[in-house]
């Protein structure tokens, strides 16, 4: 078995932009083009920069979409109604509100607001529902279905392998592990779901075909933790202090993986490997809510 | 350690029954009858079974309720209409259709029809999407509820514990891992789903604090399965051919009682166990449903 072999986010991320940009030249020939509207409140310089991308990545397959940048003292009120006026649109298809929100507006009641058939982030309880239930009618939530799509065109083997997962948020973990562990196809895995209560995490990496970090804390999966041939995902984006570079820090993942690599099967560079993911498939999720405001068949 | 403790599925379900009956007891003083509506198509017996039982818990808290019994060939539509019509009626709390349905009836289409604030049994997307993301305002399903109420009640420590879970299915296995895995009270577990694709389900059964089982398989979890101390939970209704009984064949959990009994710290005995623990948080759910109709206050 080789080793160290790289999982390329971006180049699987370009496979699926290209497919996308298929689906949206024939529903452009109905007249309808996709549309993708992303609210921000404050001035959160992360969330500057990932909308930033998502914008770029519309513009890159002729998507329509606009941006709402919100005061950080804007009110819980407003920001529903903004959600019900946006949700009434027809020429919008997607909204994606990103995190995080000023503290006094409750994060479930706004994704709760999205019109769970524009809620391209799959964070609405009814499409979180539906992943749970493995019913594909609904949005699967962007960074879990990317990952599944890196491994699936990855060509590894999901049936019946042992998969740990590291992290239990409603964002990666939770959905990650009711993706893996479905009766269906490119699933079927055995999933164990570790997180901060976990007593003994080293020794349920160990035995983990497919490894995926999603804890937020910074190189965390050591070379010692990983059983020889694993598939490592790093989905960790942790800044930490770097003197030695401009700016006095560094984005690392949660994995050190310069050490974990000469041991993983396969491994995804972070950057480079889930980020990519996350954005090709909130671009397939807009595609699909628009191929069926446009009446077109969507496969999931 | 003691070893062989039972857990007494119909005492605590009789707490839950009681602490049920005072809050009954609340609501009717505002002039409210919690209202339980049950619907079955076709003559399945066990489903003759289960909803009678369901009928009688009613009964014995005060609660109103009714069946209503559709032929095998109702008409999915005809279906919908019904649940309309008991959607808008303010005096019914909680709607139960039992499953299974005549296969030319989509369970997941009528489930999804049944209005959230009203799905008793945890069904519906929303309500399965609020679980998975730990938000305590949507109804659990039951069962998986009901397991979690049987280890709090009996004193088992669930934070930190490796959970082992048999079963991937919609009503209990991925409720189960999801009410567990939580960041919260009583849950913190670390989980595993093991599942018929799981390639060594007998090393992941003997390393777990917790075991639950709920495959559908006769007696499937032996003694040598079970890591000495254990706290087994048996969901498992299997009907199995025993020449020497009346009717030809017995009903048997998923447990082999006898021999895995003397090597588990605490065992629920079935039927006895799980079985009245979802009657109880069927009827604390339609409690709940009652007193969200009647403007009071509802904890989880």
């Amino acid at each position: 078995m080789p080793f160290g072999a790289l999982i390329d986010g971006r180049a699987i991320a370009g496979e699926i932009h290209q497919e996308t940009a298929r689906r949206a030249a024939q529903v452009k020939a109905r007249g309808v083009q996709p549309c993708l509207v992303f609210i921000r409140a404050g001035e959160d310089a992360a969330s500057r920069v990932y909308v930033g991308m998502k914008e770029k990545a519309c513009a890159q397959l002729g998507f329509a979409s606009r941006t709402q940048v919100l005061p950080a003292t804007t009110r819980e009120e407003d920001l529903l109604a903004l959600l019900a006026g946006l949700n009434g649109d027809a020429a919008v298809h997607g909204i994606l509100v990103q995190a995080p929100l000023p503290r006094h507006i409750s994060e479930s009641r706004i994704y709760g607001a999205v019109d769970p058939n524009k809620d391209v982030d799959g964070f609405h309880p009814v499409n979180v529902g539906k992943l749970m239930l493995g019913d594909t009618s609904g949005f699967r939530s962007c960074t879990p279905a990317g990952i599944h799509e890196l491994l699936i065109r990855s060509g590894v083997v999901i049936e019946g392998a042992e998969v740990v997962i590291l992290g239990r948020g409603n964002i990666v973990g939770k959905p990650m592990a009711a993706i893996l562990v479905q009766k269906a196809k490119h699933a079927g895995a055995t999933v164990t779901v570790c997180h901060s209560q976990t007593r003994d995490i080293a020794a349920h990496c160990r035995r983990a075909d497919i490894l995926i970090a999603a804890m937020g804390a910074a190189e965390f999966v050591k070379a010692d933790m990983v059983k020889p041939g694993a598939v490592v995902i790093d989905v960790g984006v942790n800044r930490v202090p770097d003197a030695a570079v401009r700016g006095g820090s560094r984005l690392v993942g949660d994995v050190d993986f310069a050490g974990v690599r000469p041991k993983a099967g396969k491994i995804t560079p972070n950057p480079g490997g889930v980020g990519p993911m996350t954005i090709a498939l909130l671009m397939h999720n807009t595609m699909r809510a628009a191929e069926r405001a446009a009446g077109l068949a969507s496969p999931p």
